[in-house]
């Protein structure tokens, strides 16, 4: 089931939270639990809606930063590939075997660009997006260097605020020095609206999705005036999909998030007003906790605090569980508001995280389990692989 | 200077930031960054202080989980050992060579006991906290099976509200209780008030300690009317420890942050009303991180994001700079106010992280400078041993 890992030589607690063959109930916590089964689902379930759609979906690696879970939305969910965000994790997913990796960001740093261009000569399609002309001479000069060849994506700021550029003769204007530079190809347009992934309403999300929309297709005109093809057309997410998919202009998603959810996605609205996690997609992505203190009466103290999770879009909240809240997150602890003090000491909760991408990028390990058993462990393969 | 790390092994890159010998300018970003000319005048600072007051110093190792830093702090700092607060950083202290290591937390886990009934095999004094009766009976029967001694400290709840009993009865019930174990020794009390340690105004630190200190005196006085004995009364923080030190009761200090500083601590005040960063420490800790995006005139992006660093305590500031200002924080990005355009692509700066603990656990490596190059760098030797 993993071949990437000798877990004889790994000792249960001060290496690695669980081995294959384990009883859930085992698990050494605080660590990140995958269900499989919804895990699955999900993946299945995103792949069927893409080639329904006539979308290619290269999936969002940064989220998980995990070969494996990468192969998996291959195989099983038909995913062309990644994109990821950092020259260190498309080394990883290079390394691990994905062909085809979009660095979905800029590269500026010249040892970076120096680190990029070497990649294609793995065997993998290499991509990377350029919001600035002087960039362009950078990366066809490593390219050139290393006899290799860089495909750039334009990135338009479509509202997110960040990198990329706002106008059609900018985007033009990149595009036609791409074209023109040596060992670089021109293959399309990035535009990934981040900003309203996370807008509850779907209406809402509608609107600026509309706007990004409305940008992309009038670059990709402009374009097309200068004679310049776009092969791809690339963004979405999974509060968002489905508006790319139907835009007429978009040819490939980006979703992440959708494979594992979490609290913050979970909360955001469907066409029908319902909460996605509670229907469109499953909670496949947990904190396993346990309790290890319990010396109030109506407080439970378990061991997942800051060093377990992110806190940055919120608290996690208990999976399965009314009776009790988790209420307050220290470096080490959570508190947990236990009122009828129904809990336990040794016991343990899965808790779904605020924010799944900064939070598995805290653990070193996916425990797989199926059934009440651990059936795999994976690496989080990227993981601190920021640079 | 480092000998527990072959450099010949690791990329520049992939695997590493920085090696020894690099020009500062060449570090792969975003990364953490130790002052060491500070982090070594804060070491003696606070072990000088120690030192005057007749107090032992056992450094927070939780804060840095470095085997490197807290050998720095031994013998720089006159520290005696370390606590931590996880059986997995114990582990890691232990085969590093800390002779003195206090998890200042409880154990539950059946597992976890086990393993940390095991450490005083390896040739450290172990001592563990204990808030729960039943806690007793489990750690003396895994000390009894290995042939091992562990020593306990009886947890005061003084505030935190989080482990820890609240009655000197409770106190005093379980410390007979570790008395009349087998292989357990009792040690004396752990009295953290971690709550108070970030209130801004010096009085109302001290009006929450007074408190404190008021628990302590009781329970050592109603431990010696039963005729046992407190060896050690270990606590303090960063935004306490002269109160500590001056209360007659406590003999032991912990404090964590003093050695690195960060934008929450540094915020709190001093007896004469001034910021505890300018001037009783020093900023010593940093994530370097470098501009990647300006294609905004008065924005640009940096590298350093969620994934960089933990939010939980508020935003970065950029060190030494008032002219520009760390706004938004997502992922992969930060999103840096320049109005007047003063930054350039490739530029790199200092953040000045919200809370140094849960951000020092998102990397793998400090790298030291010194005059401009790259002195040292050592591993986050306990990152994500959380278990």
């Amino acid at each position: 089931m993993n071949a990437q890992v000798n877990f004889d030589k790994l000792e249960v607690g001060y290496d690695i939270p669980a081995v294959p063959g384990m009883d859930e109930a085992d698990i050494q916590t605080p660590c990140l639990v995958l269900d499989l089964d919804a895990l699955e689902r999900n993946i299945k379930k995103m792949g069927d809606y893409a080639k329904a759609h006539g979308m290619r979906h290269r999936v969002h690696g940064k989220m998980h930063k995990s070969v494996d879970v990468a192969k998996l939305q291959e195989s099983l969910g038909g995913a062309v590939g990644v994109c990821c965000q950092k020259v260190s994790e498309a080394e990883v997913f290079v390394r691990g075997g994905i062909k085809d990796v979009l660095v979905s960001n800029q590269v500026r740093d010249a040892r970076k660009i120096d680190r990029l261009a070497q990649l294609p000569k793995l065997g993998s399609r290499i991509l990377v997006c350029v919001d600035d002309l002087a960039n362009v001479a950078d990366l066809s000069a490593a390219a050139q260097k290393h006899g290799s060849e860089l495909e750039v994506l334009i990135e338009i700021d479509c509202g997110a605020g960040r990198c990329g550029v706002t106008t059609t003769p900018a985007v033009v204007e990149i595009a036609q020095a791409v074209a023109a530079a040596q060992n670089l190809k021109f293959t399309g347009i990035q535009a990934y609206q981040g900003a309203m992934q996370h807008l509850d309403s779907y209406e809402a999300r509608q609107e600026k999705l509309d706007i990004a929309i409305a940008m992309v297709k009038d670059a990709v005109e402009g374009l097309k005036a200068e004679g310049i093809g776009c092969e791809l057309v690339s963004g979405g997410g999974t509060g968002s999909y489905y508006f790319e998919s139907n835009s007429g202009v978009y040819n490939e998603l980006q979703c992440g998030s959708y494979a594992f959810m979490d609290a913050d996605y979970g909360r955001i609205l469907d066409k029908e007003g319902k909460r996605i996690d509670q229907g469109e997609w499953e909670n496949a992505f947990f904190i396993l906790t346990q309790v290890m203190s319990h010396a109030k009466a109506d407080k439970a103290i378990c061991d997942a605090g800051l060093k377990a999770q992110s806190m940055d879009s919120g608290l996690p909240f208990i999976f399965g569980r009314d009776d009790v809240e988790y209420v307050k997150c220290s470096d080490e602890h959570g508190v947990i508001s236990d009122p009828n003090g129904v809990l336990a000491v040794s016991e343990k909760l899965r808790l779904v995280p605020g924010h799944c991408d900064p939070t598995a990028n805290v653990h070193d390990w996916y425990v797989g389990v199926r059934g009440g058993k651990v059936e795999t462990v994976w690496p989080v393969s990227a993981r601190g692989k920021a640079y």
